[in-house]
């Protein structure tokens, strides 16, 4: 489905690019799409291989330390490389470095959940192969990912060779120029043992401080010879071919790891055993059952803009990839296709990337939650460091749970993600109306992330509560009193965590009963919470139709975005957060986010904010277009929804943040699925129900997009008028109209 | 005059404290006093030797680094230790750690000028030796550390061996787990050479990043046989005594260094030979004729509480030994008497020791405010990369010019530093009418830090001109706008360089136009300075008659001060800074700061500030007890006055803040001056002249002090009566009366 060609001759940059796009991840390994047979040696590649979940420890060093800044932090590691495989062709090696590349092809199937790359190339003595490769991370067995590599002889007839390695010898990538990238600590996984058993070669390697512990093993469709040196097994096969011939070997590598796994050798061995035994094309069938599943409720189709479709398609589909599949991990902040932000997981998971998997796989949008309820304790604990008594504080970066940020203006001092976290759980409810996990874990994380607003804000002589000392999602503007976004959304916070109280108490009364008794949890706090929420303060400028981002924004001095040279962004990398601070100017939407998630002003407020922040938002976040784009529909811009839309779309494709080779902006990938679902459609889940607006961008002919509603799929599809379709009976609010469909229903396209 | 006992077993921590008590220093080089003969093995000591302005240059890491985040910072080096001397007498070392201490004594002689102690010992074998050990550090020849070293054995007739070192093998204290201590980088000066030319055993040194030299030598007033290792000289004598005899010997040491000399080694060496050919009786008359000029201006008598006038005694000498006496060094937070803040010059040199000096030498704060205007350029490029396009940052801390802070929010944010450096600089010339050295360099001082003002703030709507994203002095409240202290203070500022611009105008007409030129200064400018002044907005709450901190600081939560257990201070050390700026608390005067030293508001806003400011404050800072002493006298509560003054009167003698190791607080010092001149005599010097208004704390029968206003010393008695004498006519508004004192004068003391 997806097509992207490759040039003949490589290219430093666009190289780093592409080991990210092709890069093949199921959220448990993700593997880079580095070349099997390496580069030339001039060229620089960041040959990664990541288990999500798995890390080592990391001390933060602070020019001037203070008490609670976190004084370690986790950072993913890059683990045991699977990737390397050399084919010699007399007495010669193929790649890049030498003979000549006469056509290359690069692609990655999302319908079927793997990598192609096609090379056809002539030896220096003028032997022709053409070379395919296809590499699979399986959806079905985690633990699993496969190299699939065939060999044609064009004109050479004779002896060729293979190597096949399993390398343990495996560092970070830093670059101690770039915030946005790691420094230091780049061997941190040190090898253990190395072993061949019954042609299944084994390394297990330990890390340096958080002593967990992994194994990788490899074997081959065809037997191979075995060798283990200290770092690395290598694996070597002997073949002759003729002219016109094709062989095929499929090489299976398979990871187990002490946080999930049990007897790490012998289950890898067992893993790596059954998979070879069933062989690589019941994986592919299965690949294809989980896809077509996945595609059913995520498929978007757009008439009239093939790219824009095919885009969609492929962040979609890495987003998916690359979410975590089990409570041990989550999201990334680029997935699993690179080091940007050293893997930490924040709040881009539950506000960009949940809302998909809502929609598409609840299973999995529940095991996001559910991370954060096994991380509970840290969130409690750092609460306490914070000085708050109850309550449980998410941390703004992290990977085990503990707080990671070494920055904490724009880290610890986020508060909202209490809220945004909130937010997702009270989204999934919605959505698919599973009390049951509230039961089990989500009102817990609910109630102690509500907690905290009780302890963090104050009520004012007035009797308002307010929040001082936050920082909201706009990193441009640090610690301010009243942020609305934070304010709006904890009043948010506080209100659903006391409705979900009363249907828990309503529907499950003695398991209620019991689970308040064990969290402490009182009438009067639960009215506490409730009048926290109906008090929340919100600044406003009424004379404009404003919600002021906070109590200090409005006055200050204006950027001068329009004579600010383009060199100079983004912002953070080229002025002092100071300079930055003192000034009107924002990374991302903020204020705006509100108004989308909550979708709680009224069309002034809306369209007036709109404005008023646009012109001071630089979009350096790459959270930021998508928000901007579905906004813009929500105030009836099409057009401008549409132009921020396809930035967003080809954020990465296009490397327009120049980082795409530091991992994929998956939380933008999410915002695009939204962009049309929450964007074009107009979908908002509210306690009354589904809500849709769709509009149509003059660009498209048509669009049509999917999703779970508790058992039903839903499907819209919005050209000249709107077709609902719907497996069992949904009730919809379609344009403010409330209309229950049956099958399917055509209503007009407002204009 | 000071006279401290000493204890006759060792202590561990008073053992440190008192190495910071009786340190020598003369502004140039300071000595902790550690015991030549060093300790028993069990104890630490901080066996410090300082160069004011010596450095070496470290890197500043952080958790998350950001554009314009100082990368590297100085630090003051411990240098060459010139203390060693041990003494042998029959096959035992005199030491505390063996034989018996029969009686102990110390003292530092503040008229004298130099460190005594006294030591009576028996050595195991019943040997009884009386040792006095006389250590200076010479205010003529700043390159000379003396040690006057006189041993007399009461029983004992025999051979006694000397022998005395200079050891380069040094380096910094370290101490990771205070952030007020440095951690890291303890070895960084290398011994390049060691030598001995004639009796004068030298060592040359460098740092390892900066690039400096020091050389060290040493000679004694007897005939040593000198020895030199690779990074020490050792020099040894050996005579024979009597029972009853003595013998002494004095250690000349001298440094010269790399910023200051040329030649070092030579220069050295000339020095040094030229001290030793003098003999230390010409550097004690010296010394005592130094401290004469300097206590005629200086001396405080306070009759009826003797020990409150010699602890004054004692902080007054220590605050003028210790601050710079050239233009390449001020006054380290600690002075020369321990590494704590790593040897950094703050605002405290300009807001608490630049008074001390105006008043009583003058000369030194010239010196003082020279060193800003020598490290101008420094300041220039920190103003361009905070975004700023005209104008100078003065650091938060520095020793070399360079900002140093590796914290913003509590550094590089406290803009306020520029207006408390142009305070000093006016305050002198209130005092001096020394209009030359605006002309030499204060004037481009004043206009570089008052050029910021413009840059860094902007007019709102109304016209008003505010600052937004600053720090004011109070440093538990962070990045907040409109910070009163700092406008007041930017005001006050502006306004001046307007004025001084004005009077040089006037009395140097072409002197000014050339300053004008090469500062590209035009009047449209000078207008726009003023305007600024006169539109600077101060936040007020009229309905209360209070001045308020900042914005936002009134609507805040209270801190609950009184159930703050007691070991929970200060703050900093217990609670995240979140936590501490989310809260109405201060951790030192801020608001009563601008009060204290402008003078600018009525008595009802003065008091009613100062009683709401109170209550929020914890001092936990050591600036802040004399500033409300001072403040307390101006609102007419003196026994308030006088506890606070109390307070920072014994804050290093008691060990206060449990920090008196990592040297003296000498802006406390400087304030606890200020706290009977500012404070109980009610001293302000303002364009009209010189103010008093003297109140009289019930514990006192009277006080005396006495300063110098131009070429005047004006002596102020305040008894029941107040009495004031002058050399010359001085006219004083005494309890806002004028008057002109010639001789003497008598007036009423206001009750």
């Amino acid at each position: 489905m997806e097509v992207f060609m490759d040039a003949k001759e490589l290219d430093q940059s666009s190289l780093l690019i592409d080991e990210t796009l092709y890069t093949t991840a199921n959220g448990y390994l993700g593997i880079r799409a580095c070349f099997e047979e390496g580069y030339p040696e001039q060229f620089k590649s960041i040959r990664g291989s990541y288990i999500n979940g798995f890390y080592d420890e990391i001390d933060i060093v602070y020019g001037e330390n203070a008490y609670g800044f976190p004084q370690h932090a986790q950072k993913m590691l890059n683990v045991i490389d699977p990737q390397g495989i050399e084919i010699h062709i007399d007495d010669e090696r193929f790649s890049y470095g030498s003979g000549t590349v006469h056509s290359t092809f690069r692609e990655l199937d999302v319908e079927k959940g793997y990598a192609l790359r096609k090379v056809e190339w002539e030896s220096s003595k003028g032997h022709r192969l053409e070379i395919g490769i296809k590499r699979m991370a399986s959806f079905h067995t985690l633990e699993l990912f496969t190299i699939d590599y065939t060999v044609k002889s064009l004109n050479f007839s004779g002896r060729i060779e293979v190597k096949s390695t399993l390398d343990g010898n495996v560092k970070n990538y830093t670059d101690s120029t770039d915030p946005r990238v790691a420094s230091g600590h780049e061997k941190m996984l040190l090898v253990t043992s190395t072993g061949v058993h019954e042609s299944v070669g084994s390394i297990t390697a330990k890390t340096m401080r958080s002593e967990l512990v992994l194994v990788a093993s490899m074997s081959h469709s065809v037997e191979m010879k075995y060798l283990s040196t200290k770092d690395t097994v290598i694996g070597s096969y002997v073949t002759t071919i003729g002219a016109g011939d094709s062989f095929n070997f499929v090489k299976y590598v398979t990871y187990t790891d002490s946080i999930r796994h049990e007897d790490l050798l012998e289950k890898n061995i067992e893993i790596n055993k059954e998979v070879r035994s069933k062989g690589v094309a019941f994986y592919y069938r299965e690949q294809q059952n989980y896809l077509d599943e996945f595609w059913n409720y995520a498929l978007v189709d757009i008439k009239g803009d093939k790219a824009a479709e095919e885009a969609l398609h492929y962040s979609t589909y890495q987003l998916m990839a690359s979410v975590g599949k089990d409570k041990h991990c989550q999201l990334p902040a680029k997935g699993l296709t690179g080091e940007g932000y050293e893997g930490h997981y924040f709040w881009d998971t539950e506000i960009y990337a949940v809302p998909m998997m809502t929609l598409t796989k609840p299973d999995i949008a529940r095991s996001l939650l559910a991370f954060r309820y096994s991380t509970l304790d840290s969130a409690r604990e750092r609460a306490r460091t914070l000085g708050h008594l109850r309550g449980a504080k998410i941390p703004w970066r992290t990977i085990a749970g503990s707080e990671c940020s070494g920055y904490f203006p724009a880290g610890t001092a986020q508060y909202h993600i209490n809220a945004d976290v909130a937010y997702a759980a009270i989204q999934y409810y919605l959505v698919t109306k599973d009390l049951k996990s509230f039961l089990e874990f989500a009102f817990e994380l609910l109630l102690e992330t509500a907690r905290l607003w009780i302890e963090v804000g104050h009520y004012s002589k007035d009797g308002q509560f307010k929040i001082d000392a936050v920082t909201g999602p706009d990193e441009y503007t640090a610690i301010v009193n009243n942020n609305y976004y934070t304010n709006a959304m904890a009043k948010y916070h506080l209100l659903w965590t006391h409705t979900i109280a009363g249907l828990l108490a309503e529907n499950h009364p003695s398991e209620m009963k019991k689970l308040s008794e064990r969290l402490d949890l009182t009438k009067e706090e639960l009215l506490g919470l409730r009048r926290a929420s109906d008090k929340m303060y919100l600044p406003y400028k009424h004379d404009e139709n404003l919600c002021l981002q906070d109590d200090s924004f409005y006055d200050k001095k204006d950027w001068d975005l329009e004579n600010t040279p383009k060199e100079n962004h983004p912002l953070l990398l080229h002025y002092h957060p100071l300079t930055i601070y003192r000034h009107k100017v924002l990374k991302q939407a903020d204020t705006v986010l509100a108004h989308l998630l909550l979708d709680n002003e009224s069309e002034e407020y809306l369209k007036a904010s709109y404005d008023y922040y646009e012109k001071y938002t630089t979009h350096d976040s790459s959270l930021s277009p998508c928000i901007y784009s579905m906004m813009a529909a929500r105030i009836g811009d099409t057009e401008k929804a549409y132009s921020y839309f396809v930035k967003t779309l080809r954020l990465d494709l296009d490397n327009l943040h120049h980082n795409t080779k530091d991992g994929l902006h998956l939380a933008n990938a999410g915002g695009a699925y939204m962009g049309i679902v929450y964007g074009f459609g107009g979908l908002r889940i509210k306690s009354d129900g589904i809500h849709l607006s769709p509009v149509l961008p003059s660009k498209w002919e048509s669009y049509q997009f999917r999703f779970r509603y508790q058992e039903s799929c839903v499907r819209i599809y919005v050209g000249d008028s709107i077709r609902i379709e719907t497996d069992a009976p949904v009730r919809l609010v379609v344009y403010g109209m409330d209309i229950v469909v049956k099958g399917k229903m055509e209503v007009d396209r407002v204009r």
